[in-house]
């Protein structure tokens, strides 16, 4: 798919240079060495990556190594939250223990949710068997809420001497009308990401961290942090956003730019079938000078999520530049694969109910 | 003894003062209607207030109330705590729950200690065992370490939403070098003296609080918080300092300002012998122009703490204020005493060891 790669991404972010500004690196040359992979990973969807090396190691030599992507819970998992997941899940595949923090006190903190209580309830009842449905091994997953285990704020604690005001600030940017929550949650966050390498999990491993390309700052933080207490420093891969249907940002918040996974089936496709289109002004329009699948959501979902098969995905794109495919048909096309996900992906939820337990962090 | 209330105290505090800046109240109005008074009461060290009828109010209907005070872990506890924890025990007597928070991460972050482990330990070995052998009841006594338990960075969670970084950074001072940690622990501190009205133990109740003065900007704070969460603002009393060993102020990282109840009772005879005295240059000169009682470190030790009889202190204020009692006469009396509660209270707290499970909060 070189016609879809890091250099040629149109849109707000510039990925190549961003990877220089970041001193971030391509991934390909690792990906090129690993097997049966994703097609977030084939697609160079995740296009980069600071200290994978370790990770890379700890899979090809059987060590042991974890993978940590954290869940804001303002709302419902959504398809962005996805991404995150499936990457977690391809890490555990390759031997990692998987670690899911539940970041309720984020959302209160930087007020996405008018209560705590409510942020807690949404991790626990929309969440967690959202996460657990998507198939993670009991056995080497460990979720938790933040405010709920003792460990996690003890970390921060540890973590908070190492650093000063004037440094968190200048990553995220306070003044003097932040609360305090919220600067401490720049502590917290670090905790999360270096929870796998406390005693109570076998001490300091690599730990691989699926971030957007905007989180960056945080790990140079939690790294920076790590070293001085003794850990190992955090690697991460980084992927591209997947755009919110209505062409910009994909935000829990705003339910008009994201498919949840709560959403029904129909409600889902409704959702796509007015889903921003790259496409010609009109269908004459379209059928002459084709569109533009970089920018088209449904070709973009289906390039990033929902499409297995390569050659189509490839004649998906072909068709829809030249013309011959119209939005009209790829939304259709999208919208038949997301109902048949979201119906099996919820019967999923329903059984994950029941085992929300055994996966809190023990 | 009115000649040592508060109108008339010598030395860097003027109590008076401080309670016209501070608006708070003398306490004598409320104490000549209790019974069974402490020492501390009947002296007035606890010479004010704020906010006290509501406790009044319940000891009198036999309403539930709690009283709180905390304890910062940097060493063993001395008789400087002892005098909160004395005032814990009198309103435990008086009906109330008590609430005893050890602040471990306080210590850590206010670098009083060089690690978090280290106080977490302190807290343990010594702290824990110290409280437990002065006598509380165990049905009516929650003790918690505070990074032990989530609901204190839970509660702190809430509260911090409530304020800003300016308002606790002009009540704290914090500067650019301060640790996000430090910042953050002004929101656990208040979540510790809201920690009794959670509805894990029966919500909203008056609580009262032992403080020095030097510590009511604090209280301010957490009242202004109490309000905007739906909880009662907790009352407050306040008590007079006991000076250090060398006549300045008492600090328990200061090993010789202090006496510890671990002190061996040799030990602790020791370093009163060589405590700052009041008494005239010489001892011709004490003769004949009498000593001060009110900065001597031997005669405020045994009003504050240790001589039980109201005739006998008045004696033996009045003798070393004549001179026919020497500094040594008051010092040996002094060591006699403390050794003896030492020797008594160290018995205790081998028992107390094995009691600290079921002190820990529940």
């Amino acid at each position: 798919m070189a016609e879809i790669n890091v250099s040629e991404v149109k849109g707000e972010v510039n990925y190549e240079e961003a990877m220089k500004e970041f001193g971030i690196e391509d991934i390909s040359g690792y990906l090129k060495n690993m097997d049966k992979l994703p097609l977030i990973y084939r697609r160079h969807v995740v296009f980069a990556h600071r200290d994978f090396q370790q990770i890379f190691n700890a899979i090809r030599h059987k060590k042991r190594f974890a993978v940590l992507t954290g869940f804001n819970p303002s709302g419902p998992p959504h398809l962005g939250n996805l991404l995150f997941l499936k990457q977690a899940l391809f890490f555990q595949s390759c031997g990692a223990e998987v670690f899911i923090p539940i970041s309720n006190d984020e959302t209160y903190v930087f007020r996405k949710s008018e209560s705590l209580e409510k942020a807690t309830k949404n991790a626990y009842e929309h969440v967690l068997p959202d996460i657990i449905a998507l198939g993670f091994k009991k056995s080497k997953t460990h979720i938790f809420i933040s405010t709920k285990d003792p460990r996690i704020y003890e970390l921060a604690v540890k973590l908070s001497t190492k650093t000063t005001f004037s440094t968190i600030k200048a990553i995220f940017g306070f003044g003097n009308e932040t609360n305090p929550g919220a600067i401490f949650y720049s502590m917290v966050q670090s905790a999360h990401i270096l929870l796998p390498q406390l005693e109570d999990f076998g001490g300091p491993k690599p730990t691989v961290v699926p971030i957007g390309i905007d989180q960056d700052p945080y790990m140079r933080l939690s790294r920076d942090l790590a070293e001085k207490i003794g850990m190992l420093k955090p690697s991460s891969t980084y992927h591209k956003f997947l755009p919110g249907l209505q062409g910009g940002k994909m935000s829990g918040s705003k339910p008009e730019t994201c498919i949840f996974l709560t959403d029904k089936p129909e409600e889902a496709r409704k959702k796509i079938m007015r889903a921003f289109s790259g496409g010609g002004a009109t269908l004459e329009d379209h059928k002459k000078h084709g569109g533009n699948p970089d920018i088209d959501v449904a070709c973009q979902y289906l390039f990033s999520l929902f499409e297995e098969s390569d050659r189509k995905i490839k004649e998906i794109f072909a068709g829809y530049r030249s013309g011959s495919l119209h939005s009209g048909d790829v939304k259709s096309y999208l919208a038949k694969t997301v109902e048949k996900f979201l119906k099996d992906h919820q019967k999923k939820r329903e059984k994950a109910k029941k085992r929300i337990a055994s996966f809190m962090l023990k």
